[in-house]
């Protein structure tokens, strides 16, 4: 059984002067335990639905599958409440991948804790990209006007994260929304990656808030040739894309956009 | 020294024909990692400044202080580098604080994860609130265009979260802005928590944008009496905002809002 994504709550509304009552949908916010190959590796509120890519995009785009490949994923709640039973998924590699080490020892060491730390740990596991795009700016401009119509639990409940991979020709591929901004990615990523659709290399990855660094990670890790956001990137976002190879461009909105990456805009990216 | 809340770069915008080359505000993000008498307990991506009150303060709303006195907080970078030097901060309550289990341990067990477990450890924690709100309605609305008009990195860069600490006479106390919307609600709280100023059970918090579970069990942990935010809150904020007694109110716009807790308004929260 499917959780539901979205909730009916009974609620008042104020205009300035008097209250009504009625129903209003909510977005449903829930744990999800991802364990790969049984040892648990993280656990993230998100909003139920492609639990699977949810979770095998995760252990992808943050670095724990390393060259393997996933060979299953499954439900392993206990049982013992249905509201329980779809809250744990396993990612497996029939025991192939590299036992994670736990983030927090990772990041231990207050020596060179900095934002081009980061980004250095990341270059040190993924190739920079080609650094060529072939999608046209006019394709990543229609972006939040294509994929808006196809944002279902925006319409119901007015706010939640939407990702979206697209093609060179401006076609929509697949449309992932999710109460966490990172979780629509990891869907997103990892529905390609269960398709065996990775490295993205001719795709653009859209997301309909800001760009930040973990997004830009999971777009690198993923291979993407662009991405492409509604909202503002950080310093650190910039800073990564331009180190990767990886098209950036923000505050995407009626028909305008920034370009962030690469730091000039030449005929081969056009 | 402080470190930049904002960065400049050029940056190319595309009008949807030409393109043009001028520079572009962004939100600093850079890493902190968080020590509790000097044992790491979070390492998060924020926008520097008010470093103390966010250590300080994630300590607290997580409950890792218990409830001992945070007797003071400083920097502990290598200082090997500049970058570096602002990256770690040292929350001290002289050993008192219990040892932190890793949240991994905590999380790790499968049997009964869901949304209402996750209250439910809350519920064990922390006390319910009074339940009674002396914040008017109208003075709830009335908090974006007041809180606007202190979102200073907001207006350099166009997209970064606030959080304000605000008094029943619909006075603003403090405003703070951050990448993180978790940050900008921890460095209230913190300076709150150090200007001995908790719990907050006369003042309402506000936030930029949505309430999840966590910004609720912040708002919860520091003893808000209502909590406000500009967007929707999710189905699991709304059930926790309920057992806390906590006055949630979200889509305040436009002098107009929705209630989502108390479940039903009455005289006593008017």
């Amino acid at each position: 059984m499917a959780r539901g994504r979205t909730d009916t709550v009974l609620t008042t509304t104020f205009d300035g002067e008097s209250f009504t009552r009625g129903p209003d949908a909510l977005i449903v916010e829930e744990p999800l335990s991802i364990h790969l190959d049984e040892q648990l590796v993280a656990t993230t509120m998100r909003t139920p639905g492609h639990d699977f890519e949810l979770a095998a995009g995760f252990c992808f785009t943050e670095g724990l599958l390393g060259d393997v490949e996933v060979v299953g994923c499954r439900y392993c709640g206990t049982g013992s409440a249905v509201d329980t039973e779809f809250n744990v998924v396993s990612v497996s590699t029939d025991g192939l991948a590299a036992i994670p080490t736990a983030r927090l020892g990772v990041m231990s060491s207050s020596c060179g804790l900095c934002g081009s730390t980061s980004i250095d740990e990341l270059a040190a596991r993924l190739a920079p990209l080609s650094g060529t795009s072939s999608i046209g700016f006019d394709i990543m401009t229609s972006m939040p006007d294509l994929v808006r119509s196809e944002q279902d639990l925006f319409d119901m409940t007015g706010a939640v994260h939407a990702a979206a991979a697209f093609t060179e020709a401006g076609k929509v591929l697949l449309v992932r929304e999710d109460v966490g901004r990172h979780n629509a990615v990891d869907k997103v990523v990892g529905r390609l990656l269960l398709d065996h659709q990775l490295p993205a290399n001719n795709l653009g990855l859209y997301v309909s808030g800001r760009a930040s660094f973990e997004i830009v990670q999971k777009a690198w890790a993923a291979g993407f040739c662009a991405l492409v956001a509604v909202s503002a990137p950080t310093s650190l976002a910039v800073a990564t894309a331009r180190r990767a190879n990886l098209v950036l461009a923000g505050f995407v909105r009626s028909g305008r956009m920034n370009i962030y990456s690469p730091e000039r805009i030449s005929e081969s990216v056009r």
